[in-house]
């Protein structure tokens, strides 16, 4: 509860006071870019009708009162008041440190290692993820993707494109050089080695592209042949041991760039550059991209520098590949599972020519999945208020 | 032309001479990751076959000579030889200093300002674009959206949903929840101010979107309202000026991540947490999110930085709207536009009821239309040869 406004720095900024005693600090610009009368947001849509240029500098607030909960500020020159609810001014404090440590994850995420298979996020595609699905299942399941990067599915029909139908309870197909989606099987003459039986380690997929598709889905289809064993890694957790066993080599993979390149026949010539442990500005740990096959000759790190860059390289290669870290399984016909792509890592065991494999899959974005899981969120509070 | 070799560091490194004594050293791990040979590249699609953890560590090179303008060398512990071009090299030779600069920019990136209206990259759809067009006047044009993030199309059939022929043409179409294409003309109760006759500030689509759409393609099918004139605007040029202004100012809004926020009807809530000015980890200019109606409280400045911030946010916006900045035109039917949304903003004046005005539009990603481009590049080069 907001109990007090006091007026600081020659009205260029209010002190207020919660419950407790917890003092949080606004500017009057922050307050004014951020008022929520229908003049500044729209009703209709909350969209902002106003630009920074509309706000008169210099601005001082002239007057500050807490009235029922509300802070009441008044603004010169504008000589308006504005008010704004305490809960949300506490909800969107910024009078705060920000993150000292560097490689810090958003709340909702959370690492795993192996023993993630005793729990490993599960939906039923007919029972949770379709249309008529039930909710609850399908936004706990979004909320584990969003939580942990990974989430298998079960249940689901075997036909062919079924994949399509699954993206679309969520979000929407990111169409690429590969289509809207692919065939994973063993090719003749394959353009890429994920359609071969070849085993892959543990990688993201098109780190040569970008933006990089932020979610994988693979759909089984069928198989009958040994081996193909799918497996995954959490790149986050990778890249935090790197970071507990060596600082220098986490800086290094974050503080420079590698590159990426994709060459197909003569119609498609990809290339990227981009680090492979992604960091905000403020050190968010936000993306992974790692993937021996489509890695092109690194030429950003300084010779000085390039030893220990390749030795962490190295590094975060073992980690990613170590027993303890990843969760093995081989899906059946009509399971699938769905990889958030900045983060997770996906592998495989070599596949022999008795029986079949045959894997679909697909590239989608975490725009529409977190838009989705917001939208069901919401609702779930909804019934429950 | 490489002249000589001699192993440095314990063989840990060679050095190499060129023409006119340049010199660049080469470590052994770098030299054994990017082998050509067809047990570490596969020869069909080029992809590595091997990772780090099939490279014996420690690695030495015992050995280093020069044949015929190739570096040759043997390296322990495998006892093998391999071969590389001295071009080759020399193209991705990295023994140098890195980028000292904050906000450099690709080599294929070249700012402008308002005297770009002289000479704006224009080709026409039926004739240049199309399956049957010209490749050398297609290849220029794309090669100008890579220089300039922007290019005008002319010439386009009245059609709805025309804008999706011209993006297959180069790549594929982002769908989000606006679906694969929109309109953008006046609604009666809208749920985004785009689609009213408001004017709107410079801005880039979809700052809420993570990823955000990294092209945008917008078609015009009918004009004949009053105003609804567009104007680009160089954000890369902008991000520059500030930085020549104010290099706090350029740091603050590179140094810490905005939000922004969408929420449609009950069925949409896009969040995204970024920074206005994008910097790669070694300084590259690479993006930005500029939008005033989706800019969502800012929480992640401290209050210490938050007055120099807003400060530098709203001189931004100054530059953007300065008129020796920008490029105005009004667009035709059957003409469109197409921005790289990650670097030049568009803006529109007002548009009054009298006539009408409709637009389509619709997102798409670079790297389609960059693969789109190398492989023309590589196709005009193999014909001058």
């Amino acid at each position: 509860m907001l109990e007090t406004a006091e007026l600081i720095d020659h009205g260029q900024a209010v002190l207020l006071t919660f419950q407790q005693g917890e003092r949080r600090r606004f500017h009057g610009v922050w307050l004014r870019d951020n008022a929520q009368d229908a003049a500044t947001r729209s009703p209709d849509n909350g969209q902002r009708l106003i630009s920074l240029a509309d706000i008169p500098a210099p601005l001082r607030l002239t007057e500050a009162r807490v009235d029922a909960g509300c802070l009441i500020v008044t603004m010169a020159p504008e000589g308006r008041e504005f008010t704004y609810d305490g809960v949300w001014l506490w909800q969107h404090a910024y009078d705060r440190e920000p993150p000292a440590r560097r490689g810090w994850l958003d709340a909702h995420a959370e690492t795993w290692d192996a023993s993630l298979a005793e729990r490993l996020p599960t939906a039923d595609i007919t029972a949770d993820i379709t249309a008529l699905g039930r909710d609850d299942a399908k936004r706990r399941w979004l909320a584990d993707i969003r939580r942990y990067g990974i989430g298998k599915l079960t249940g689901g029909p075997l036909e062919d494109g079924a994949l399509l139908d699954v993206v679309a309870q969520f979000g929407f197909v990111r169409e690429t050089n590969y289509g809207r989606y692919f065939e994973v099987r063993s090719e003749i003459a394959p353009t890429n080695l994920a359609f071969t039986g070849l085993g892959l380690p543990a990688h993201t997929d098109n780190p040569y592209r970008d933006p990089a598709p932020t979610l994988q889905l693979l759909y089984c289809l069928e198989n009958s042949a040994t081996g193909g064993d799918n497996r995954v890694v959490d790149g986050f957790r990778a890249a935090q041991r790197l970071r507990e066993e060596d600082p220098r080599g986490f800086e290094l993979l974050a503080g420079y760039c590698a590159r990426f390149e994709y060459r197909g026949l003569g119609d498609v010539c990809l290339q990227a550059r981009r680090p492979m442990i992604e960091l905000a500005p403020d050190g968010e740990l936000i993306g992974i991209r790692f993937n021996n096959r489509s890695a092109a000759p690194f030429t950003d790190i300084p010779f000085a520098d390039m030893a220990a860059y390749y030795a962490a390289y190295r590094r975060l290669g073992e980690i990613l590949e170590s027993p303890e870290m990843g969760v093995t399984f081989k899906l059946a016909p009509g399971e699938a599972f769905l990889v958030d792509n900045t983060r997770v890592l996906h592998a495989r065991t070599g596949y022999s020519g008795e029986g079949s494999r045959w894997l679909q899959g697909c590239y989608a974005d975490r725009d529409g999945l977190l838009s989705t899981l917001a939208c069901l969120e919401a609702d779930a509070q909804g019934d429950a208020a």
